[in-house]
């Protein structure tokens, strides 16, 4: 059944977020204290000032192996005129011994001159002298830290130094998730079409274990009121705060924010946020009640922008806070007026630029969350940002791991992925990160100076040669390098056992025959437009000639999921999804970089990896790959 | 027994380390691997590259609620000319439907005006339109992440949707640590003199966990050669990686060196390192077993420049490393042109300057870790850096927290500490970082604009009154800005029961009275002397008149443990250490800031913390204090 679907609101999260704060407080709700061992408190949170209980050192103790004895009964010594101390007006110390009764200082042994029993000394010591003594590192009554104040290892020593064995933190919040929904399932290998698989509560869970909670996920709890009722009400009494998932529908969180309205109150329920906007913030017996949205990028989204403020208003600290850099937008970003919309980006650090690429926006697609490594936070009343435009964003990763980061832009092979995993087993300190806009987009990259790297594959068609006239073309200076790599099968990949005989190009117009096609830019569509020319067909004629995918994988995904019967593509891809490869021709793959950093540490050490005849290996037993040449250089004079 | 030191080696680190990690490579030393639930996966590192299992989504779906069926039989759709479709030729469905067999997009419910059963559509469809394709997140075969990588809760999630249950991990590193010495104790509130509480392995325990270890603390062994070479072979048979953590006595490490060289070999004993010298690098039975030092800094430092890089070679990734950032020294830092040296700071945020203040360099005092916002580190062959000098320094805390720290510098009350923990209980944005230097010491950081604020109790002799005169000479501008505070009682503190009979200042000077004094420049000397010099008494007739201590608490601590039987303090020092007082004057302790800072959110924050109810609520309940309009502002005109 469809509900029409009413937002009650859209407020601004700048106005929702710190209300629902203040709420909260009235209500009195708060974070509980603990007591905890010392020993156990790592990454805990103090309750209250912690003092110390002893001095530490607790006791005065001789600083070196030496004889301990009155200062005042060596005045006047000198190497003329030394003083002679009687064995009864000295004791032999170690280091860390107690200073004996009757003692004020220590001389070292290297000071001290044997005759007989008594001890000779040509200087005078003075009071205090290498002794070590109590409270030289912390005083019995000293503020070791404040309230709320995350312990380390350090303060963890200095409070055993003192004599605290147990400690009064803060308690984690006990935070309950409740996925729901008629569809989704518990993490399967094996789902069956309609189902999906329900993994927000993995990621959300983690998120919350990392800011120092202890999550708690219910099971799936199916669209109907009643069931939900039940859940929220026993996650209520078992938990401190509780969050739940809807499905990924409109509408479905209607019955969320109806069971919340029922039992509690609906504080906001639309927040102008994009993704994320059906977020619901209530308070039920006095508690935090959340509604997140089913997506997964909008629950991150939520769960960092949102719930993240909120515990940190309750637990006062701040919680993980990545630091905020200024980068300059690669691509032209619009925006609603209405939202403050969340963008991933990958970041590279091209010379003195740190350059923002802006990733899929889909909500469903947390692969951009494993590739981000930024998130652009636009506000309301902004209709976008331009091209070369400067943005704040905030990181995902340390910013020394991203000016390590070698940036690959241009037409994907699964080989580029395994020189990711190829640097890390050699444990490189350089990263790959990667964009598949094509082979055009790859050299429009390197012309604006957006990558370090890419993937191409481009004919030519008068010459019938790969890349380099393409190369001499776009870089008229000659700045373009071409690094060789491999030559690759390309071809009609086809549903297993080629039902339909598809034997070549000339097959793609037959009636019944559906074809997936790659983005235009890319060296697969390149080549297929000049096959098609080649022999005469128009692209009309092909059923499905408009569909576009993004990559080699993506294309072969369609066709194994049958609904398509054919596409371009490389070998490799066909046989990683078991389809039939009808053989076209072999295809120069090479990688693009220009002179400015092609003798850069970074790129020495990809040539390196392609040169190394584990590339070699990997390639081989991938399919379709013949090494050409890899990591040879070629410039174009 | 004292045996005679002697150091095999005075190896650079940056030669030692390298080389050690070389050899354990020889050894075939490296991680084990295991395999986990993902959802159990949070922070561990992936042992090879991770290929997603299944596409997400897994099927094709309807992205709306809607009809759907084959756009062809929508060609021509227009206003003017609609296209019926019967109702065999469609299908209802909802958003996450798979889509159905024999169609091929799917047209939202808001474009479908319903005739009967037919369905009337005044615009054509596309193919594919409105569809959520497979892979459009994740394609099948598509590589996650590469080897060696941390999995986060993003990836956690990722792994999940591409239908990957369990993942192959690094197995945690087993860390053995072996506690040693004669004089250790287990942690304990109530030592007894020449007991040293054992909490390195606490620290130890702490740092390693946070690095994704499993460490494993063995019970205390005595320095007996028979029983540490029975605990490492113990340690050995559990451990992949043993350290043998030194009592604090110079010469008690040849027990670790000799164990170690005989069940394998030593390979270093003794890096160029300060603190951190007597450390030794070993290998037995293939593992890495290090000898530690004893004193918790220069355990810290080893452990965070020696073991944590041998970690990273055998996990393959970066751990936990802070960013390094400019500073500017305060004060001159002078070092062995022998050894690399380490040196804690605190660093401060004034105006456009980071700068660095070095901290008490004593290997004992593990407070200093605990206050510490940085790591110097100072090469061989640099005799030490200026005052005014720039330095490198690693960051052991948030730079944005930094940002927002009020430097305290000058004379101090532990009402600081409790300014501190008030702002951490109202949810401050803000922190403080105290040095004590006394009153003097404060003013001169004012004047070099190396803190945004200090206290002061500087009597004026002449006139007789508090810090004005002080101010506005050695601010001639009018610059300086007092901020009152409080009224403190001075007085002298006396052994508990006031066994000598002091009844003033005239008492210091009789025979069989020790005195313990503060540092030259602190407030609280300048009223002894102010003092002496008024009842004509001299500072030579008063034995322990050189002893300098540097806070009250330390003061009352010397006194508390009967080394000295009087010193001049404040009386909530006494209380808290149980002494008796022997009340003097009251003096006016307030805060010296400058026109600069009076404004910024920080000092207009600490102030309204002085004028708040709560502060005077716990001057009273410390004793002693009396509050002088707290927060009042005076110029110096």
């Amino acid at each position: 059944m469809v509900k029409e679907y009413e937002y009650l609101s859209n407020t601004d999260i700048e106005k929702a977020v710190p209300d629902y704060i203040s709420a909260l407080s009235e209500e009195g709700f708060s974070a509980k204290t603990e007591t905890v061992r010392t020993s156990d408190a790592l990454g805990r949170i103090t309750a209250e000032a912690v003092y110390a209980k002893i001095s530490s050192p607790h006791y005065n103790a001789s600083a070196m192996d030496g004889i301990a004895l009155m200062a005042k009964d060596t005045f006047g010594a000198s190497e003329a005129s030394p003083v002679v101390i009687s064995s009864d007006r000295y004791v032999v110390v170690d280091t860390g011994d107690p200073l004996p009764e009757g003692t004020d200082c220590v001389v070292m042994v290297e000071d001290v001159i044997y005759e007989g029993t008594d001890a000779r000394l040509i200087a005078a010591a003075t009071p205090w002298q290498n002794v070590r003594q109590i409270g030289e590192d912390i005083c019995s009554g000293d503020m070791l830290m404040p309230s709320f104040t995350e312990i380390t290892p350090y303060s963890m020593g200095a409070m055993l130094a003192a004599g605290i064995l147990e400690v009064n933190v803060v308690k984690k919040p006990v935070i309950g998730i409740i996925p729901t929904g008629d569809e989704v399932i518990p993490p399967s290998d094996n789902p069956s079409p309609g189902d999906v698989i329900e993994f927000n509560s993995t990621i959300f869970s983690a998120m919350l274990t990392r800011w120092g909670c202890e999550p708690k996920t219910y099971p799936i709890v199916r669209d109907r009121l009643d069931l939900m009722r039940d859940a929220l009400e026993k996650a209520l009494g078992e938990c401190d705060i509780v969050m739940i998932n809807a499905g990924s529908s409109a509408g479905r969180d209607d019955y969320t924010s109806t069971i919340i309205g029922e039992a509690g109150k609906v504080l906001y329920h639309g927040i102008a946020i994009k993704p994320g906007k059906p977020t619901i913030l209530g308070i039920v017996q006095g508690k935090p009640v959340f509604g997140i949205p089913g997506y997964p990028v909008s629950g991150i989204i939520v769960l960092t922008e949102i719930v993240r403020p909120v515990l940190e208003s309750i637990l006062k600290v701040s919680l993980e806070h990545q630091p905020v850099m200024e980068t300059t937008l690669t691509k032209r970003v619009n925006k609603s007026l209405k939202y403050r919309e969340y963008i991933r980006v990958q970041l590279g650090r091209t010379g003195e630029k740190l350059t923002a690429v802006p990733l899929n926006r889909g909500a469903g697609v947390v692969s951009s969350f494993v590739k981000a490594d930024g998130l652009l936070s636009i506000p309301q009343n902004y209709e976008g940002l331009e091209a070369g435009e400067k943005a704040q964003v905030t990181l995902l990763r340390d910013p020394a791991d991203i000016d390590r980061t070698i940036i690959v832009i241009g037409s994907h092979d699964p080989l580029i992925d395994e020189i990711s995993d190829m640097l890390r087993r050699k444990g490189s300190e350089f990263f790959i990160s990667s964009s598949h806009v094509g082979s055009m987009g790859g050299i429009m990259a390197a012309k604006r100076g957006e990558n370090h790297i890419g993937g191409t594959h481009l004919l030519d068609e008068e010459s019938g040669t790969y890349n380099i006239p393409y190369l001499k073309q776009y870089f008229p200076d000659g700045d373009a390098v071409l690094i060789h790599s491999v030559y690759r099968q390309q071809g009609l990949m086809v549903t297993k056992g080629n039902p339909k005989g598809i034997k070549g190009i000339q097959d793609l117009v037959r009636p019944g025959i559906s074809y997936v096609n790659r983005q235009k830019g890319s060296g697969t569509r390149v080549l297929l437009d000049y096959l098609l020319k080649k022999e005469g067909i128009s692209p009309e004629g092909i059923y499905g000639y408009e569909r576009e995918e993004f990559t080699h994988t993506s294309v072969a995904a369609q066709i194994a999921g049958g609904s398509a019967d054919c596409g371009m593509g490389i070998y490799s891809a066909a046989k990683m999804y078991d389809l039939d490869f009808v053989f076209i021709c072999n295809e120069q793959y090479d990688f693009l970089t220009t002179r400015k950093y092609l003798d850069t540490p970074m790129i020495q050490e990809f040539i390196s990896v392609l040169k190394s005849p584990e590339f070699t290996d990997r390639m081989i037993a991938m399919g379709g790959y013949d090494p050409n040449r890899p990591g040879e250089i070629e410039f174009m004079e």
